[in-house]
C-alpha cells in the first residue's frame, strides 16, 4: 500500500487511473477504522481496482463544542488493517493541505442539510459535503462508498453528486452491526460498560418497528411511540431525536407510502450515537432494513 | 459548429476529448455576445482544441427585483457569430437540464461573495459560482476564460477553483473597450443616447485614476477622491461604489503596496454598469490597467 500525503501526488495517481481507462473506487473515512469500514472497502475491491482509502479528521465538520479533538485518531493500527486488506492507496493529507490559509469555499446542499443531525450539529453537513467534494476533485473516483448508518449524509451526498453533474457514483453500503445490534462507529470506544448495554437501545426500538410493521402496523404514531417505548425504558439513554422521514426530502411523513427513514439519535453517557432503518414499500407489503 | 442541448452529450463530447488528450477549452457565457466575449474565444483558440462555448442565462444569479426577464437574448445572432469565429461546440442547455426538480446545492466563496457587488446583489455570487461548478463538471475544461471585466466573480472563481481542487485553469482576458472608453457589456444596448454619453463617466474615473498614480499621486483618499470628481461631475449617474480594494482580500485598502483593484459600480438611465482598473505595483513604480 503506498501513503499519499499531497493533493498532487493524489491527483497524479488519478490522473494515471483514469488514462489506463481503471475503475478507481474510494472509500473516505476519518480513521479509527473498524469492520464496518472493512466492509465498505471489500464492497469496493469487488467492483474496482484500484482503491483508495482516504483518513482525514476533517476539522470542519465538528462545532465548536464537539468532540474534533478527542476523536479517536489511530493511524498505526489503521495502517496496519489496511495493508492487510490489499488496499492499494491511503490519501491521508495534514489539514494544512486539504485548508490551506486563505481557504474559503463552502458547499451546501439546502433544506436536507438542515433538520436531524444538521439541527443538532449546525454546520455539521456544510462541512462534509466541502470535504466530501474535495476529496471527489482529488481522488477522482469512479465509484465512492459510503456507510449506510449515516444515512442523511449518504442522502445528502447523492444530491450533491446528482446537482454538481459529478462523475462519481455513490454506493451506499449496508450497517454493520455487534452480535447486539449496535450499529458500529468509531465512536462506540468511548462507551463504557453501562453505557455499552444502553447503546443498544437504539437497535432495539428500530427492530421494534420492525416488528410492529411485519405484524401490520401502518399508523407512523403508533410506529414512533413503540420506538419511544424502547427509548424511554432505558434511563442511560438521553434522547435526541426519534422520526420517519421521507428519504427524498428528509420531511416527516405521515404514512409509510413512499421510501422512507426511521432515525434515532441519543447521547448514551456523553457519547453521541446514531442509527437507521430503511422502509421499503413493495406493493402491499414494507421491506425494514436494519 | 455542434449545438449541443443536454448535459449527458455534452459529457461524451468533454470525456472523448480528454481521452484524446486535447486541450479543451471553455468560455461561459449568457449570450448577447459581444467584442468582449469574442477576445475570450479568440484566446481560448490560441491555447485549445476544441474550443466550448456556452449560453445559458443563469436564474440563479439574478436577485429577483434583477433584469433576468428583460435581460438580451440574441441566440440566432451569437449562433451566426460563433459560427463565424469557428467554435467548435455551443453548450446551450435548458434551465430544466441544468436545474431539475429538488436542485438543492450551492457553492459559496465565503467574504469575497458579500461585499461590492455581492453587497449590491445579495446571493448573486453564489449563483455564479454554483453554475460555475457545474459548468466545469460538465464540460471538464483544461482551461476557462473569463473576462476582466467582472474582475470579482474572476477574483471569485479562482478562489473557488483553487479551494475545490479543480484542474481547471481560469485565464483572466484584457477588458474590451469603445473607442470612447465604455467597457463592452451585454447591458450596453440598454443605453439610450443621453445615458450612452454619461456611461462613460465609469471610464474616465479610471483614466482620471491612472493619471493620478501616472503622476505620482500614492494616497489612496486622493485618488478616491479623483474618481468622485469625475462621477459626481455627470448627473445622469446613480453611484453604487467607489473602491480600491486588495486584489486578494477584496478589502479597502490604505496604500497600493500589494496588487489592488479599482472598482466602480453605478445606475446609468436605470441600467447598473460596471468597469475597474487593476493596479499592479512594481518596484517604484505602479502599472494601472485599465
Amino acid at each position: 500500500m503506498e501513503i499519499i500525503r499531497t493533493v498532487e501526488w493524489m491527483k497524479q495517481v488519478a490522473r494515471e487511473a483514469r488514462s489506463a481507462d481503471r475503475l478507481l473506487g474510494f472509500v473516505p473515512t476519518m480513521g479509527a477504522l473498524h469492520e464496518g469500514h472493512f466492509s465498505l472497502i471489500r464492497e469496493a475491491q469487488k467492483q474496482c481496482s484500484p482503491v483508495v482509502v482516504s483518513i482525514f479528521v476533517n476539522p470542519k465538520q465538528f462545532g465548536p463544542s464537539e468532540d474534533f479533538q478527542k476523536y479517536p485518531r489511530t493511524f498505526e493500527a489503521d495502517c496496519a488493517a489496511l495493508e492487510k486488506l490489499h488496499v492499494d492507496y491511503l490519501f491521508a493529507p495534514s489539514p494544512e493541505e486539504i485548508y490551506p490559509g486563505g481557504f474559503r469555499t463552502a458547499v451546501v446542499v439546502e433544506r436536507l442539510s438542515d433538520r436531524l443531525e444538521g439541527r443538532a450539529r449546525p454546520g455539521h453537513f456544510r462541512g462534509v459535503t466541502t470535504i466530501v467534494l474535495k476529496l471527489f476533485e482529488i481522488v477522482g473516483p469512479r465509484f465512492a462508498y459510503f456507510g449506510r448508518k449515516d444515512a442523511q449524509q449518504w442522502r445528502i451526498i447523492r444530491q450533491m453528486v446528482a446537482d454538481l453533474n459529478l462523475d462519481t457514483q455513490v454506493v451506499a453500503c449496508p450497517i454493520i452491526r455487534e452480535p447486539d445490534g449496535l450499529a458500529l462507529s468509531s465512536r462506540n470506544r468511548f462507551l463504557k460498560d453501562g453505557d455499552r448495554r444502553a447503546a443498544t437501545a437504539l437497535y432495539r426500538s428500530l427492530d421494534a418497528l420492525r416488528r410492529e410493521i411485519s405484524s401490520g402496523e401502518r399508523d407512523v404514531t403508533h410506529l414512533l411511540a413503540a420506538m419511544h417505548r424502547v427509548l424511554g425504558a432505558e434511563s442511560g439513554v438521553a434522547l435526541d431525536y426519534v422520526e420517519i422521514v421521507d428519504l427524498e426530502t428528509l420531511e416527516a411523513v405521515m404514512s409509510l407510502r413512499r421510501t422512507c427513514l426511521a432515525l434515532v439519535a441519543a447521547k448514551v453517557g456523553g457519547t453521541r450515537l446514531i442509527d437507521n432503518a430503511l422502509i421499503e414499500p413493495d406493493g402491499d407489503s414494507i421491506r425494514v432494513t436494519l
